[in-house]
């Protein structure tokens, strides 16, 4: 067994879904070696969230962004955090529906997603900059 | 330490939220050689979820059905998504609101779930189909 | 590789979103010893949750409450579940939307959370008593 975690930064993104799965594995060299285990990807921001879902259709998406702008509105008459602009306090409760990371069953040195599951960075600010994420990979190295 | 990982196929069930922790568990026999450690139970899909909640009363799941029907509805006037079925882009954004994973703590060679506790597996399309689960164990082997 | 498992239990809190980071790393003092890996805190519940957002505003936390009372009301006509008070069927509702569980990254003896970012404890219910968490840390063990 053996743990390995490192930091990828995004480069900023704008408000939206976005499928993230190859960028972040770009970063994860090191994922070939597992055999199986978990590997545990977690955003260090507050008004941004890591999902799975759909992988081909853009509409899905852009449906999220539109669906969520409904279900979290801005200037809702009862909000009292209001001071860093009307797309921030949406964007927290959005981050923590969605949640603020994602874990994915390793196998055989790659992610081991089912055929249409990709993983979405959802940027909830207007103007988020880079976003930082820190990947734990737990699990079962191969043998050489 | 140690790390199993195991695929199961559930058997298709109707649109709605239903109760599997006993579906799961009979395909974990693995389980019970674990003394501490956590159980990281996946889907592969993107359109059924994986919640945890109460593991006693039938309404409390219908109840989830009807809410969640009201939180994200059919046929929502910005959904560019619609080739797959009025049920289908709803349950997209129910999968993500629910998750696509639950971990739970193992102990002494069983689930570590509260008294009220179930797993829920959450069926959001109509016609749903078989559905796949990895669930990958990752902790201490008891002493034999 | 290494894993440790605690039971901690908070103390009754008022309904609303309580910032518990600090309450919990007080009773992980095992957590200075792990240089890289995941720590699972999960809630045994099914009417109170766990998330992780915004750590200095307390008007975030309110606005979470107001927001969270709309999104999921008491007494919807269509609850069947009503027997145990109105605040009842919300409360499982919300915490499915929340989740039952946080995972956080642990780098050198500490959890590695981003700079705004603190853990909440949801209580959904008016009177709901003590709660009772369980802490899985699974990583690599400092040198000594």
């Amino acid at each position: 067994m053996n743990c390995i975690q490192k930091e990828i930064t995004l480069p900023p993104k704008r408000r939206g879904f976005h499928l993230v799965t190859r960028e972040i594995v770009e970063h994860l060299k090191e994922l070939s070696e597992y055999s199986a285990g978990i590997a545990h990807i977690f955003i260090c921001h507050t008004s941004a969230s890591l999902t799975i879902n759909e992988n081909v259709s853009p509409e899905v998406r852009v449906d999220f962004e539109s669906h969520f702008n409904e279900l979290v509105p801005e200037e809702a008459p009862y909000y009292e955090h209001t001071l860093e602009g009307s797309d921030d306090m949406p964007a927290h409760i959005k981050a923590s529906i969605l949640g603020s990371s994602v874990a994915v069953p390793v196998k055989d040195g790659r992610l081991n997603l089912g055929t249409w599951q990709g993983i979405y960075l959802c940027e909830h600010r207007n103007h988020g900059g880079p976003r930082k994420l820190i990947v734990t990979i737990i699990g079962e190295r191969k043998m050489k």
